[in-house]
């Protein structure tokens, strides 16, 4: 199909939205989207697609159909509250190939909210950066394929076939928010998730295991904490250095494309509490752990080693083998993929970027997982592509508004590409 | 002077008491006195005070006479409401030695309620015991003090000089409701405080350091934390592993009394918490710890240790070397003591406790702390002796009432050999 619209048109009507655009992502972070408070953040959306000439609706999560689908990550809170917001750009024509954009709109806590410059919560401006938690991982991505639509609307153009917007929730703990959409929305023959992967696009991704450790102690008074205590403060250090030791055997000879790094798989303890007095022996702690996985390995086997392991720990200590720590999942248990490199929508995707910034994106993979697992594992090609964001789940988060604007003007550029568009 | 009434005519009227006693034991325990709930168990020992004929009085906290004091610990939480509850027993004569019975009311949390066989604060007795959180540590002592007054009182004799009764707060964490009582409360010739050391009268005791450290780390995402980030949750390893060493360096050759204990200092994580996000590089992570020290040791040279150890931790590292750990003191910071065994009080309670029980009472040493040490410090020879509790800051917990029952006799028996009675 011919282009009906040129680049450089696609650009002069996305630097027309930029100020649409930064007043979208300063409201999206300045709702503190947290795990269970996604709903300011998807009312900003749903303002959004209204915003685009769309009409926003809901996709509420189905506890029940999520549990039923092997791909789903297990989960201890309600969700029934919650929903994704999505919009469709139906076909204005024919011939064209059908697009998912999809984005989430949930964010990991501060980290350290005393440490940020700004609160985390309170977009701030400064030259070319938009500072708050959420800025880059991904609301910036969220605000880029929206206004890649509107730009193109303000051309008075439609796809040939339909693109399909979606704001989810829970992609930073389940990824049961983009499954809801696999299951009851849209199918597609691609997915691009605008993931803060700029100047690159992302093929594959690692699994990711989320588990919980829970630890008993003997507890008793301090004093003679060495005659009759155990120490679950004690025994989570001696757990978390057996799981290093799992840790370093994964990271022995990583097979392709992860050979690319030096430590593909991180082990990441994330929170811990335990004891509840100071001048008494710790009876309980809880630790809370990330650990990867190779595209192919299967969640089911590292949970096998991840309990091997916190045994073998325990073993070493005789209360503990008595009281053996329980291994609980809640959050991620998924796998990763990887895609081959002539997968169209990746090669597509490329071609675009490298037209429309003159320089090519390379194929790459990400020692994270994202929500794209769920739209490959249900056979929708889905890569990551987004703008460029710093300190992600670190202290003053920010992404670059530049950033942000080429990511539009790409994946403008790529709807005529990939959907093909009509005047 | 020559005995009033018998040893045997107050085991009955101890008897009689009985009774009422396990009924001021069950609604103590009861009332579950953490810290900053201290009230409703003030409330029960008002009316207890009452029960002896006595009139109950306050003794606030006054936070600035408190802090004003060099035996004082720090504290960061307001006392502003938080009382003692004293009654005197006035002299009803003269020529004898006045005597403070001491216990306090707070208790330490359950450190697992899960675990308990019954809920922490639902007093049960099963066969010769009493279950409850603080049933032993110390409730039961309370109620022993009140029982030997009111069993004397039930003879209709008076002591020779005053008894003081004082319900403290805050003996867990700082000793600052005893320091209050020491401050504007009555002088005496002796105090006991009637803790669960059964069987024996205490003589000495550590000093005790409470100390928080709060570690930084460098959060990111933790699918790039060996690459981005470092961990504060592993760093509180670190820097327990050192503060381990130095623990080992202080057992070594213990000096008198505490070369009877095999390990007489003991360390202990007792509370620990980082981290905000299971898949985030934790930015933060508190421990608060509890370390003994011999009596004759400062308080402030244990802290330079201390520091030190925590300071050698964080040179291993380059991160923590550039954002140290902060180690802050809140709760004890207190000396310990060792009474000369030729101590009156100690040798006459020892003698009663022998002609009572029939078997003698050792003068021993604890690895523990007690609110004894403000009363030695200004000059108030103070010793502890109480009933038979287990489990004392474990799960569990429960005093032996045929103990409690015994403690009374002793004390009351001890009042009439220590401030003389008259009828």
């Amino acid at each position: 199909m011919d282009p009906v619209i040129t680049d450089a048109q696609i650009g002069a009507a996305v630097a027309a939205e930029a100020e649409w655009m930064e007043d979208v992502l300063v409201r999206l972070v300045a709702a503190p989207t947290v795990l269970g408070q996604e709903e300011p953040g998807q009312r900003v959306m749903e303002q959004a697609f209204r915003d685009l000439g769309l009409a926003p609706y809901d996709l509420r999560l189905d506890a029940e159909a999520i549990r039923a689908d092997p791909g789903s990550s297990p989960f201890s809170w309600d969700v029934s509250a919650k929903r994704n917001v999505l919009a469709d750009w139906a076909a204005g024509g024919s011939g064209g190939r059908s697009l998912i954009l999809n984005g989430h709109v949930d964010v990991v806590p501060p980290a350290a909210e005393a440490l940020w410059t700004d609160p985390p919560f309170s977009p701030v401006r400064r030259g070319d950066w938009l500072y708050g938690r959420g800025a880059g991982d991904m609301k910036a991505g969220l605000v880029a394929m929206c206004g890649a639509v509107r730009a193109l609307r303000r051309l008075d153009v439609a796809p040939r076939a339909p693109v399909w917007l979606q704001s989810v929730v829970e992609e930073e703990c389940t990824g049961n928010g983009a499954l809801q959409c696999v299951l009851s929305g849209p199918r597609a023959d691609a997915c691009v998730i605008t993931e803060p992967h700029p100047d690159h696009i992302t093929v594959a991704q690692v699994g990711v295991l989320w588990f919980h450790v829970d630890l008993r102690g003997a507890p008793a008074h301090a004093a003679r904490a060495s005659a009759l205590g155990v120490n679950a403060i004690d025994a989570a250090s001696s757990v978390t250095a057996a799981l290093r030791g799992l840790e370093a055997e994964l990271n022995v000879d990583p097979p392709p494309p992860y050979d690319a790094f030096e430590h593909p798989i991180n082990l990441n303890p994330g929170r811990i509490t335990g004891g509840d007095w100071t001048s008494t022996v710790a009876a309980e702690c809880t630790v809370s752990y990330r650990l990867a996985m190779y595209p192919g390995d299967d969640p089911a086997a590292l949970q096998r080693r991840v309990e091997a392991a916190v045994a073998e720990a325990a073993a070493a200590d005789p209360f503990l083998s008595e009281n053996p720590p329980v291994v609980r999942y809640d959050g991620f248990t998924c796998e990763g993929f990887s895609l081959q490199h002539t997968e169209p929508v990746a090669v597509a995707l490329g071609g675009t970027y490298e037209r429309v910034v003159g320089t090519p994106a390379p194929l790459l993979a990400t020692t994270a997982t994202t929500d794209a697992r769920h739209f490959v594992r249900s056979g929708i090609p889905a890569v990551c592509f987004g703008p460029h964001g710093e300190n992600i789940h670190g202290i003053d988060e920010r992404v670059s508004l530049p950033s942000l604007t080429q990511t539009t003007h790409v994946l403008a550029a790529f709807i005529q590409d990939w959907c093909g568009l009509t005047a």
